[in-house]
């Protein structure tokens, strides 16, 4: 037992979708597909097997135990199989498959149902986040560049830009394509086409993907890991996606700021050192799962680099970090799910924090309204002047152009741009078009 | 001058397309088309503005210098050009727009030319390889799994995995949305639509990205890095395709294996040391951009956790990055645009390479030609005697069936499945496939 | 020209040091300290030769061009510096060295003086920080974990903790061994032995290593790549280390925070767009260079699998990663050096902050005051109760600490635990040490 | 159940040393070293605890379950063991500490632990690397750089270099600190000095972590992550050593190759589909093992970035990547282990792939045999034309040059420097050097 999800506070459902007992259950049910395949030509007795009755009676761990000889978990688990099943299809299982178009279908079986639970995960998260984007088109709140407040904006445009990143990276992983693989030893399929000649044994690679509910690819991908490598690519821009939603949320509640709140359930967010503090976990977790997505990511996409017919070690190399990028994807779906509808938006001190810099956030937005008036090089100068004045930043520029003939007829549009709440800009536009859905 | 290339012994057309220079004049096509944008709604003079020729005058190299106050090279290059401008577009120019408007659009601008390049090079690679997988049919070589010899295959097949990895990332790369951006300084539009209205700074968003030839999206995505992140992972894909073809040769062109050979331009793939040398250079930098492409996209997808409404520090970690991928990428096409036609296959060397197990590489067919008549258990036994001998394995192997009643009957499919040459299983079908194209 | 430094905001001196010029000077110095070396043993004239001029006289942009064929730049740089020497030396250029040896060693050669550039300025960056925990050994600042108010400590006490990690990583910087390489073709020193016997080769390998002023390794490392390894992992340590203390500053100088600000220079922080905007960038791209750090130590790191005697890829994906490291590490350095003196720290604003819990911030060490008196679960209750009335935490618990006979003798404990200002638990203690210097 | 083995077919002892189990009853020994430390100064009971038994007590899945609410397992885990202990012990149960102060020194207890392991094992693999290079310092080899051959060298040295690395790396990971941490919720020793005062205080921080076996850092390290990622870059650089180790011997034993084999004992590198395979499984696993520390270390390498006293989000993103380098460490070890002594070398095989060229293999020691006696540039056109003449290379270049008066003096030297066999010019220094430990 190496990993029981004590490293891993946000576990749960991950473990059930993504553990070694789902990968080996997945295994069996690629050889019973490609049994039921084989069975479909004809060419396999046409008996009915139940691949999560086999699942329940493998012993995993000791499975696990005797992959060390064959690099692979597949042989043990072929042995333990074999005796399991009715004598006259132990010959012809594992008929034409390699040990690598077990794991990697299996694979693409447990990523099939990741991206199943993640999506109606993330569907949830939307449907929150849309509706705090529409509810908060008219809350006034500081936007920030470079860490520095830079111009008002709308709480709703921030979630909007939020969502349109967690939506856009769930449609790209929806719309990945998962294939099965079925190419035999070096991937000519040449053991199917020996045994049942070519045209059977072509429909043998169709019906074990249909049984799987797995794309069929035209080619074999034993050394071709763009499957893979676009997987995990997916699963990391999810994962950064998410962990933004984190990252703002944890910046937000910060006890200084405290723009945002997380209604914590009770046992939530304790300490065992500080008895006030209510930490916002959901937050920090999808922070530090979107922290190590790019690393697990790296070394899946540096696996492309598969020498010969089949790898020898890049393959190898991308069990666990795929493994592990499906268990955060689950993880952080579920704790984004948990937290967008647990968020508390404080308007008030949204507003509060606006007057920070006195005034001089309207800076940007006043100066474009005198340069109809005063020409560009004018505007800037009576805004430098304004600010220099160290006083509130409106009511000096206010002044300044109200004692200058020129500038004066801007007055109504500058008190019109430094005014606060509602709609900035085309903010309605880019919110509706989020909430919209952006594919 | 950090980098002409010292370090890079591939760069060469890289140089103009994602170079300092290049980077530089596309941001000034992005000023002059959100001028253009701007005329365009009568918001602007409707002059015609020459970007190359604005890009011609200004110094690259002192606008690098004052860059490192602001922390991006926007500020320095709008004081180059402006002076550069007629009076009456001055007042006007950047108008609306934020540094991060300025460099996400030209780098997105860049990444269109390196994406062209590419894939005209790819056509060629493409072209190439199909060639090469559909004239090697029936070219018998060993397949090899784990660095063992497997069971034999034909040459084409592997060009067509090959191929089809390659394929596959060029469309996902042709595939992906450039958009472009423009936001304002938090990413409202207010400054445009408190000059223009609504209506107008709407349009002049569309304008503005028709104008540049970029995606117009409906948000903005100045912190939603989901088009960076892509574009890092599709590259870096690409990278890992193209490193596996640099993998392969070095590797079939080693000295003793010798199945591979490319034919070399005078002066290439020389030694310092060794006047006999003919180093597979084109290969091996295939490989080096493969190693390289991981880490530079892990720190893109790392990029997207960046808070607030532009990022700080986030943003900046991509630049390099990226420029890098895209480098490494218009590099990697060319050389692989120039390797494949100089492989010159080796097919005498395969076949002698193919007795290398003394023909054991035909025990899995042969176990499995047995099976009808013997069952599982005794033809693997067979064949594990026969493998035992120590002798030639197929005269071995039918010696001991032709010894035995039962198994006699296999004697003219064991023949047939251990005969060499022409094509393999579904080796036609898995080439014809490739080499329609996969999308 | 790729690369003038448009990309990169920070640079400067990192150019002078690291930048094409650079490498190409370091190798013309390898091969005239071989000249040197070979001279010492009577195996070359003994004439003065100055790297420098020959440097001065070298088109390193056309060496760059040149090096296309070969796979690496010493084959063309050769070829520039062969007419440039008399004619007795020509025939003794490069003896006994491949290319690997000249490019390793003059990589290690870069890398020992951006070493010695980045020790100048981390000693002006300790001097500063050391001196700003001295200073502010009494100022109370909220202690904060998961982004929340923990318990107050010492701003001192937070300056020292950064200063201890940016000493150490540069102290294991300056601890590392950075080794001249001289092997020959395949790293059996053949060559030179052949020509000049072994004791003499041996004297070679030595007074070339003296004479760069790298250590003589006993061994060669062309596949050994555990120098550059290292050398990539102390900088992306250090590069974090110092990426820490931007993001600090970054957060402190947050317009709500506003604990710490920068001075900046005139010009320095601006915005493109927003006049009031003082950006504090050089803490952004301390961050941004943190941030991309890992990425590129990871490939180095990578590049270790080199097969063979000297590597194909492997190697040549090393160069650019690692040279962007050694330029991080100049900038980020520089940067350091110029931050902490500018460093601005408002003790007004961290008292005001320390009020944003009303105090509960005080409630940990409150309860540990009680435990004495009323045991642990007690004290718990207590605190619980007093966090629970909403109101001001310090009275409502002093008020329900009197009401109870048992408590109430920890009355004065819990005014001493409770009070502002000063050190702080072992805070000197732990200033002192970092001060005093860990190493 | 996440993770038993089933995708790591290394697996093993890591479990034990590494797994949850090792981290529950490594937090147990904190937590009784600190009451230990405690009663040492007087500040709790005198009472024996042994941490094993708690351990065993201890349900850790359930523990794994219920840290989700706070985001790291020592909450849950203080829950388990507080009633466990003697009723006076419960009160000062984790007395000044905060769960990181438990968890990182646990982490710390791990690894030393890991490091004792590796380090064992490691000794066997240098005494059995030792005495391959000293067995093999007249086996001749062909030298092969950038996948060619390129100049003859012997085994032993290509060995020596590889003990080198695996050497430098074990020592520098024996070499590093790994230290306790104690500093309460902010870092500040708060709570410990207002219970104890200073001076006992600090004195329980040195009982502390001498109990663990720990170095005392004069700081603390919460946010000042030197120590973690120190430690795993030490480790990937070990792992890019041993990767090395497993690709060397993957290639060697690559079938056309056959330099070198493994001995493999039954059951191992067998194959699921092809018989007569005997896959070089842990070679493999090394070389896999090589491929995945890079993104592991970048993930810890970039969790540096760790903002206020202690870090939201970075800290729990080192957890599982730390542990996994951990783990690889001692499965590539211990695979290490298994293999050299089970390495065969094919001193017959070697020898006749070094007459793959030709004899082309020997041009450079040729060439400069020459350059005494008629230059350089007269010595390359000789072998130059020797190459050319499609012969084998030794004999054409002996016919040229003894057809040349002025060259014919050199024949003897070049019969010397192209005979094979024997040690390559310093190559029995180099092995005496790596054998003789370079530390």
């Amino acid at each position: 037992m190496i990993d029981v999800g004590l490293l891993d506070p946000a576990t749960g459902d991950a473990a059930e979708l993504v553990g070694d007992a789902a990968y080996a259950a997945a295994m069996i049910e690629v050889e019973v597909a490609l049994l039921g395949a084989l069975a479909d030509v004809g060419a396999a007795p046409a008996v009915e097997i139940d691949p999560a009755a086999l699942a329940g009676t493998v012993d995993v761990a000791a499975v696990a135990r005797e992959c060390r000889g064959g690099g692979n978990p597949v042989i043990p688990l072929l042995g333990a199989l074999r005796p399991l099943l009715p004598g006259d299809v132990r010959d012809v299982l594992h008929l034409g498959a390699t040990s690598q178009d077990v794991l990697d279908s299996a694979t693409m079986l447990v990523a099939a149902r990741v991206r199943e639970r993640v999506a109606a995960d993330l569907a949830e998260v939307r449907a929150g986040l849309a509706a705090l984007a529409d509810a908060h088109r008219g809350t006034a709140v500081a936007g920030r560049t470079l860490g520095q407040q830079a111009a008002p904006t709308v709480f709703g445009l921030r979630i909007a830009v939020l969502l349109d990143g967690i939506d856009r990276a769930g449609a790209a992983l929806a719309a990945l394509e998962l294939p099965a693989q079925l190419g035999g030893s070096v991937g000519s399929v040449a053991v199917l086409a020996d045994v049942l000649g070519q045209e059977r044994a072509a429909q043998v690679r169709r019906r074990f993907a249909e049984r799987l509910g797995l794309t069929e690819r035209a080619g074999v991908w034993h050394v071709e890991r763009g499957p893979v490598a676009s997987l995990a690519a997916a699963l990391a821009i999810l994962l950064g996606a998410l962990g933004r939603l984190g990252l703002e949320v944890a910046q937000g509640a910060r006890s200084e700021l405290g723009e945002l709140d997380l209604a914590l359930d009770a046992g939530e967010g304790g300490s065992s050192a500080m008895p006030q503090k209510r930490n916002p976990v959901a937050a920090v977790l999808l922070v530090a799962a979107g922290r190590r997505a790019p690393g697990l990511a790296a070394t899946v996409l540096g696996a492309q680099l598969a020498l010969d017919d089949r790898p020898a070690g890049d393959w190898h190399a991308e069990w666990q970090p795929l493994r592990e990028l499906l268990r955060l994807a689950v993880e952080s779906a579920a704790l984004a799910r948990g937290l967008v509808p647990a968020l508390a938006v404080a308007a008030d001190r949204m507003a509060a924090n606006l007057d920070a810099t006195d005034g001089a956030i309207h800076a940007e937005r006043a100066q474009w309204a005198l340069v109809p008036a005063v020409g560009r090089a004018r505007a800037a100068a009576l805004v430098r002047d304004a600010l220099a004045t160290g006083e509130a930043f409106v009511p000096a520029l206010l002044r300044l152009v109200e004692g200058d003939p020129e500038a004066a007829p801007a007055v109504e549009r500058l008190r019109a741009v430094t005014a606060s709440g509602g709609p900035v800009g085309l903010s309605d536009a880019l919110i509706d078009a989020s909430i919209g859905g952006t594919r």
